[in-house]
Order: structure tokens, then sequence, then C-alpha cells
């Protein structure tokens, strides 16, 4: 057996498109508390208040939502040259960048579905002006006094025609490991779980319905605080936010989950769970069968999952057709 | 303008009917954390761990579920004349038993739909052993190590082939006051929400959509912290209880609730919030129209409410009919 | 045995004193998340999201911290003419005003040890601008985005040279039921908690160990939800809103408490948890000795009280005398 | 810069030793809900029902309580080789066992103050019992209906004369990351807590008051859900279990804490909140100055750390001589 590769360290960044910048600002910042770090040309950049990093969201204004793409950090210098090794030999990569606003050079590549990715080792952190500093030394910033506030960015899911190239390539290029899985019947993949961390996840590749993939299911920000899930719902309800599905437990990941759609169109979960953490170097990946789909879905909260979970993304077809 | 009224002092107890009871008490007990004090012929007493009575719930055995009857406790003997005159007046008395076990001499009546009921002065207050004294003064015994255990009684919700006259008998004849409604487009009632005291209700009436009426809708058992409701959710979906619908939040009552299915058949809802409270003493009732169902019903917390919420009640003459 | 006496329905309303009433303001608006009703000459008039009067809180600008008076609502026209001639036959009555802003005609009274008081029947009902409805029907208007929001205002605690006769006070003149009380081994009284509704209590009286008496020991407003505590402990130490004690669990009232002084010097708690709720028309009063003050006062939370607990309240002579 | 070391993979078990066998296992048993997999001579093995090993806990008869050894999982088979090479050359090695129940072949090796630890690559995977078997197929068992069940052994924290060599240890032979350090004016160290994972800590080294060393400060389990911890904590007021300190918030790890002491003497914390998590691979420390001693220990929740907490440890000589 080969030794863990520990070469990628976290999911640090995710740029998402929206058609509405406005009302999506307004959604991550008074719903979600984040706070705004920057702006320049279409885009502004978020972060959540217990996020060391200049930002973990970049928010682009184009025609239709969808992800832009997914910034990863990695270990080291030496553990970039290493990825970027393994990924140009499977012709996915793009070629360097020279940086963007918060970090350096960045080595750009895509999944076998297209899906927009970074590598990159330098960051810029982010350092609160005087009023923001808070005596909690661990702490980048003061709590905000606004929303519920997010704490960090925890991970990305990718809506995919076929998960299981993709899988693949996070785990034999990218060094993830598979901690959870669902097998349908006829020997196919649904979904795939994968870390690099403790995390059950930072990143899902889940079956698109619809056939198209290369899109984005959801991105997902934390707040390890069950209560905070309930508060986050109430906001929503009184201003008109749409709650897909949730609060509820995924048997999946056994996170505590909701999932919203901000007014741009694209589906936000919010983790109120700390969910639970692999440390086993040895773990046996959780497999699911097509007949445990409930409780694989929803261990406790709610009655049906709806059927726009199985084939809404972003970019949403669908809805432009119908415009 | 009368005078409020306040001859009702409270909901103390309810006898369920079970046609399996030892499924029924392993529930009650291993789950929701209840504690015997008795058993008498096809009886089993329970009551919560901060009740302060004899029991607030009677098991007793029969071949279907249902409601026994609903025990409520007035506020003085006089006010137990005042209430047993009014309600003589309609026809709708039986009349004195001697009392029960836990209880003196209590009047019984029924709904006009049927629903059995007691009212009585007299209570008899539970002692516990040496060994379950708590130094927590206010709690009449310590808290379970068993289950999430439940701490009180909240309230009974009756399902009438017509709400309105069983609402009227509650609030002309007993006292209570109005707190919620639904109101249809035709002008009837969808459901009414009523208390004695400053809880949203004690009882509620709901129309019955299979017509026959006369039912258990639910009784409710309080705990008044969110997260046990998600702890009880969990053991039950470890253990094979049917969550029917929530956790979620109801507008009407602003509950956050959780109904499931006892093994013997009667649904049980659990409150995991305060809720609100109502001081006002010229509360002007809160009414839901039609085109308001969805956030009175679900505020936040289920994508869709199950088709058996409205027609489940116990006893089930489908059940039967299927047999 | 007397019947239960139902005259005084709830508290109201408190006037604080405050000699900063900016950072005063800041701490009730940006920490607690109140609403700002009005404002007239010296006084700014503030409620909570739930509270369906006008409002609940009115902090005045005076030179010193300290109670302005405690407004209560009565349960009817004729209740308030009851509860005025009983006052009356004791002296403590300072006579009719015409009302105030928000409530009608009131009747003015003190404690024995001179708290000032009011009784009233006729109230103003909050109206939201449209912009603040909400669809949750019970509620007044949304839910703020601002700080962890309170959600009504729970009790007042009163210091008193000699709580004794001011208990007396409250459950003869005023029909208050005594709950919970501490009884030192000399016989003397160290406190006590009485109400008029299922709350443990609307009003305590506790002993004032600087002898001083007269004076406010705290206000309470109400969360019922546990994590909400701790969401505003979480807040107040990041901008140095002093914590005197807790968050911690009382005996007393079963309460999750935390009390915190506001800038202009008041002792606010914050109640985070539904504690218990007494419908027992014949409760016995529990009674904690000398030598259970421990559990009383913390029931877990603590490792001690802080000294000032028994000897800080507003006005406070010790800071003038040190000015 | 060099590369991180991820050679030891996790904390798997703790060894504590206990006067009072009975009562401890108790505790462990009925409060915290762990299972017994195992007894054998002196000694039962207990888990939590979240852990995948056959045991994370092994509890041994002695004269006095205080650390049997700890256990550390290593990343495969190489590191394993690593770990030993790199311990072996400082002499702090004590040679290989041929294992022990549940896991493999294991290297002894002792801090430089002499805690006994054990570094181990194979281990023995829990076999529920039909009847345990859960449906939420990331849970090793059912959630347990007893007391309030941890979910996983956290951390544990060493009391030692001077904590610097035996963090540089840690650091320099075992690859352990520092994540937060407390410094003392004079420059010394009062505490280091350093993780091989996102983890804050899975070890800390404090400074011993008392001067001994070499001795156990506590070791924590997790819960992870904050409310579990005011559950865990009313169920030890209820039953006589010493709560020193808590529940509150730590500023070191931001944790959500609670101290108990257990039958046995042993000081056992329980972490109810997820605190934060470090993915970041350039992490700088957390550094806490003498003058920051206040927030670094109690960020909310505590008005005085007591003193027991700076002092006291297992074995406790103070206590032997006082027999």
């Amino acid at each position: 057996m080969a030794e863990l590769n520990f070469d990628v360290a976290q999911l640090a960044h995710i740029e998402i498109y929206t058609p509405k910048p406005d009302a999506t600002l307004w959604f991550f910042k008074e719903i979600l508390g984040m706070e705004e770090t920057k702006r320049e040309g279409q885009s502004v950049y978020l972060r959540a208040y217990e996020e060391f990093y200049h930002h973990s969201l970049k928010i682009t204004e184009r025609n239709q939502p969808g992800l832009g793409h997914v910034g990863w950090r990695v270990s080291s210098p030496e553990a970039l040259e290493r990825r970027v090794e393994a990924v140009k030999a499977t012709g996915l990569g793009r070629g360097w960048i020279d940086g963007d606003i918060g970090h350096g050079p960045a080595y750009q590549l895509t999944t076998p579905e297209g899906h927009k990715m970074e590598l990159f080792w330098e960051v810029e952190y982010y350092e609160p002006p005087r009023e923001l500093r808070s005596s909690l030394k661990s702490r980048p910033q003061k709590r905000p006094t606004r929303g519920v506030p997010v704490r960090r960015l925890d991970h990305v899911n990718l809506l995919c025609a076929n998960p299981t190239p993709n899988r693949q390539f996070f785990m034999e290029q990218l060094g993830f490991r598979l901690r959870e899985q669902i097998l349908l019947k006829n020997g196919s993949e649904l979904g795939a779980w994968m870390s690099v961390s403790p995390l059950v996840h930072e990143v899902a590749c889940m079956r698109d319905a619809t056939g198209v993939g290369g899109r984005l299911h959801h991105l997902c920000y934390w707040y390890g605080v069950p209560q905070h899930l309930s508060d986050a719902a109430d906001l929503c309800a009184e201003n008109g936010i749409k709650i897909e599905f949730g609060p509820g437990k995924h048997g999946v990941s056994q996170a505590f989950f909701m999932y919203v759609w901000e007014p741009g169109g694209n589906r936000v979960e919010l983790f109120g769970d700390a969910g639970y953490l692999i440390f086993d170097p040895t773990w046996r990946p959780v497999v699911w069968n097509e007949d445990e789909l409930d409780p694989a879905v929803v261990w406790y909260g709610s009655p049906a999952v709806p059927e726009t979970y199985f084939i809404y993304g972003t970019p949403n077809p669908a809805e432009q057709a119908a415009d």
C-alpha cells in the first residue's frame, strides 16, 4: 500500500458567477455575515470571520450563475510541483497564471468534465483594521454582529454527467481519499465524497440527472453549531430566500444540513454540525447501496427529498430555455 | 367585555389506548425517558421527570389505538362547580366518578364530537424514593439518564369532523381563549388553537380530512431545548420509530416540532422549543388564511407536508379496514 | 383557601436611567438587537422583536444609573380598580397620571422600599412599517439581523434592605404568588421569587447586602434558546461588555442565565432557557435553606459567585463616593 | 522549510489508572454513555459510540489514579519505522511489545518527563453485534440511549515540570505542529498545544505549578454539540460528580469546555464544541502573553479559574500525603 498523499492541503476559495451581484452580495453579507475585503472589476472578494486568508469567496458578475473556479492550496512548493506534473500527464492542465488578488502563482486545470480549478502555494493573510481586532487571538477578526455569521468555507459539490472519472482524477492526480460513496444497482456511481483532511469531504462529485454535467451543485459554508442553522433558516424564511431542503441530517457525512438558493441562483449549503472527522489512515469507504438511498440522503429531518435536488445546478439550461 | 375566565388551570393528564402495550411502554420509557409510577389492570401510569403530579400519561391496552380521555385540573373547588354547571347546561356532561389513581373526584364530559374529558380539583403529588431525590429543589426527581427525557405534557390535538362547535365548547363552557386559527376561503375553520394559560395552546381542534372526527390527532410532550429534538430524532431514526414530519418550525404556535408514531400507532408530537407565550389579556387571535397555509404549517424545515398529516388519526378506520 | 387573583396580567415595561445614553442604546440595539420605536425628551423607547406593545424598555438619561419605574398591565378595567383600592389602603399609592407614550392612564405607586411602579390597562400596539412585516403572523415584526436579538422582557429583580415587607406587598396588594424563596438560618429572607403567571417570576426581591435597599438588582430579557446565550456571551466578550457571572444554570428558577453590566452601569440578565413553568394552582413554594445556597444560586456553570453579585446594584453609592 | 511530517496519524487510546474501578466505570458508562468491549485482568476496555477501533480507553485498577499510557497510531508501516528511529536517537525509547488487546506490535517510549506512550500501526476494528448495527453506515454502532454519550477521544493534556523539552520532543521526534502557546514574562512556557491533524491539539504540555511533573492533567472526550455539554453538566450535578470548571469557552483552542473529576480522581474534560480547525500548512502559532492569560483560559463562562486547575493532577501527592 502506498503512503498517503498530503500534497493538497485545503480548499482555499471558490469563485461563483451571478447575474444579480447586488442581491447575491446582500445575501452573503447580511444573512451569512461575511466580510468584503476587496472589489475589482466585476468581482467582489469576501471572507468568513474565522478565515485567515484574504478571501474564500469571489463573486463575479456574469449573465448566468455557476462556478467560476475552485482554488486549492497545497502543502509545500515541492507538493505543488508534484501535483502539477501529475495533472499535466493527464492533459487536463491549462497552464500557469501569475496569481490573483490574495494568492501567488497558480496552476490552472479542469476536471474531466471541465470544472475549473487552481493549485497554488503562496497566500496573502488578512490583516484586520484596528477596530476589528479580536482579543480571541485565534480569530482573525471580531465576530460580526450582522446576520448569522458563517465561520469557514467547507466544501464544493460538482455535478457530473459521470462521477466516476472525475472521482478518479481527484484521487489519482490530486491525492484525495474516498470517504463515502453511493452505488446504484447497475454498478454506476451516484456520488462520491472525498477529502485530503479529516473532513469527510472538501469535494463531492454527484451524478447530474439531467446528463448535462460540468456544473455546480453547491458550495458549502460551515457553522459547526446546530442552532445557527435554525437561526439562518429563520432569517431565510423572513427574507424570502428559498430554502430548498432542510434543516435535516444527512446519512452521508452525518452533516446537519440546509440548502438554500442565493438570489443569483447558486445553491448554497450551510453546515450546522461538526459532522464526524476521519483520522484513520486505513479508512474503509462507507458505501451506500441504492436501497439505502433514503438514510444516505436524509437520516432525519425531511419527509421527502425535493426533485430539484437531483436536477438543479448552475448554470441551469432549463431556466435559460424558459427565459 | 367580560373578565377572563381562569377556572380551568391546566392540562393534567391524557389516557391513550394501544394494541401493543409493551412496545408503546418501551418508547415512552426508553426513548422519551419517562418514569413508570404505577401498573393496575390493563393500564400503566407514567410521568415526565419535571412533573409534580402522580402521572401525566395513562397507557391502556385496547385492540385499537386512540384517545382514552383528557384530564383537566381546575383552579379551585368553586371553579370546578362553575365549570360543571356550564357543561351540564349543554347536555355534554356524563356525571361524576370517585376519582382515579392520582386524582380525586372527577366530572366526566365529552366534546361535541365525543372526545372524553374529565375535570377535577384534587391531585396526588409524586413522592420520589430517596435515590431519586434531586438537589435541584424544583425538580420532583433526578433527571433520568435514559433516552432523551421529555420534561412535561404540553397539549392535545383533537381531530374533528367540524372544528367550530368543538372550539366554541372549549371557549364558552370551559373558558379557553382562542390564540390562533386557520380559515379556509369558504369561511370554514381548518383548525383552532386555544389555551387557558400563556401557552399558545393546551388544546387544538383540527379538521379531520377523512370526515370521521372524534379522533386523536396527537398528544405532545415538551423539551423546550431545540437540540433535544434533534437528539430524539436521532434515537427514533436508530430505533425504527417512524418520524412522520419534522423536525421543523411551525408558523402556528412558532413551535419547533417533530411528529412520530409511537409503536402502538398514536401520533406523538415533541416540542423542542419554548415557542412564544401570550401574556396579553386582550390578545387578538392570529388568523391564517388559506393562502397562508404553507407558512402556517411549516415556517421552515420541510419541503412538503406529508399527506398523512391531514388524514391519519387514531383510531384509524382505514387501517382496520385493511386488516 | 381564597381563589387565585389574576388581576395583574403581566410585566409590560421597565424604565432605566443611564448616565451614558449613547453607549447604553448601542448595547441594547447592536448587541441585543432591540428596535427603537420613539425618542422624546431625554428618553428613548425600545422593544424586542417579539413584543406586541409599543415598548418594553424606556431609557432615560440621568446622572446615575438605576430604576425609573416598572410598568404592570392588569387583566381588565375592573382588575385595575381593585388593585388601586388595595394599594391605596397601604398608603403606598402616588396617584394617577394621564399615561405615557405607549399606554393609557396609570396609577403610580411604590414598593415599601420606594421602587416606583405603575398599573395600567390601556396599551398601544406596535404597528410595523411595511418592510418589517413578517409572514410569521405571530411575530409583530421581522426577526432582526443585528446582534443576538432578545425576544421579550422577562422579569425585574429589586434589591431590598429587607425583602420580607416588599414580598408581602406584592403578594397581598397585587396578587403575586410566591414561587421560590431562600431563607437564612436566622429565619430572615435572602430572596423571594414571585409571579402572576406560569413564569417562575416576573419580580424578585433580594436582600441588599449593603443595607441600602430601594435599588435595582437587574432587569432580564429572554432568549429561550440556550445557544443564543452563548452567542451573546461571545459578542459581549468581543465588545468589552463586562460579563459579571455566567452563562450558568441557576437552581432557583432553573434559568440558564448570564449577567452583564450595560455600559450605563445597570445589570442586565439574559435568559437562555425556557426555565420551567408553574401551572399548578396549589403550588407549594420551593424553599432553599442557607446550607443549600450553592445549588440555589449555581446549579452548574461557575465555580464561584462573584462578590459583586450580592452588593452591586444601581444606583451604586460606592461608585458615587469614589467619583 | 521542511515539508510537514504526517507520520503520526492520530491519538488512538489512553490508559488511566483508578483506585475505584467500579465508580470510574459507572461514570464512563452511565454518564458518558461509553461501551465496554472487553475485561481482562485488572483492566476494562471502553469505546465511544462513533469510534471505529476496539477501544479508546483502558481503565486499569491501581492504588492511585493517573496516566497509564497514551497510544498513537501512525500513518503507515514506514512512518512507524521513521518515528521509532527518531525516538531511539533521543534515548527515550523503551522497546517493542507484541501488542495489546485491540492493536498490534507497539513501540514504547516516554516523554522527557516520563509520560508513557506507544506507537503502533495495526489496529483491530470494532464489530457490533447484530442488535447494535446502525443504518447510519458511518456509525460503528447505534447511538446509545444511556447518559449523554460522548462521540470520540479528543486529546490528552500532560502536566510537566517544564513544558519546553516535552514540547520539543513532540515536535522534533514525532512531527507535531505547535498551534497555540502561552508564554510568561520571563520567557518560560506555561503551556503548548500541538497537533498532527487539523485539530488544534491532540496533546498539550502544561506547566505543573507544583513542580512535580510527569503527571496527567486531563484526558478529553468530544461531543461537538454545545447543548450536550450542558446536558452532561446537569447529569454531573445530579449525580455528585465534581464539576471543577466550566462549562465555558477557552480562548486557547476556542473550545467550549467542562472539567470534571471522575470518581477515581482523574480530571476529564468534555468538549461541547467543534472548536476551530487548522488546515493552513504554514500556520503561525497563536502566542498568548502573560497579560492575556484571562482570555486565553476563559474567553467567557466563569468569573474565575479555580486554583486547583493549575495544581491538581494525577497522581496527586498532596492527597497521598493527606491519607
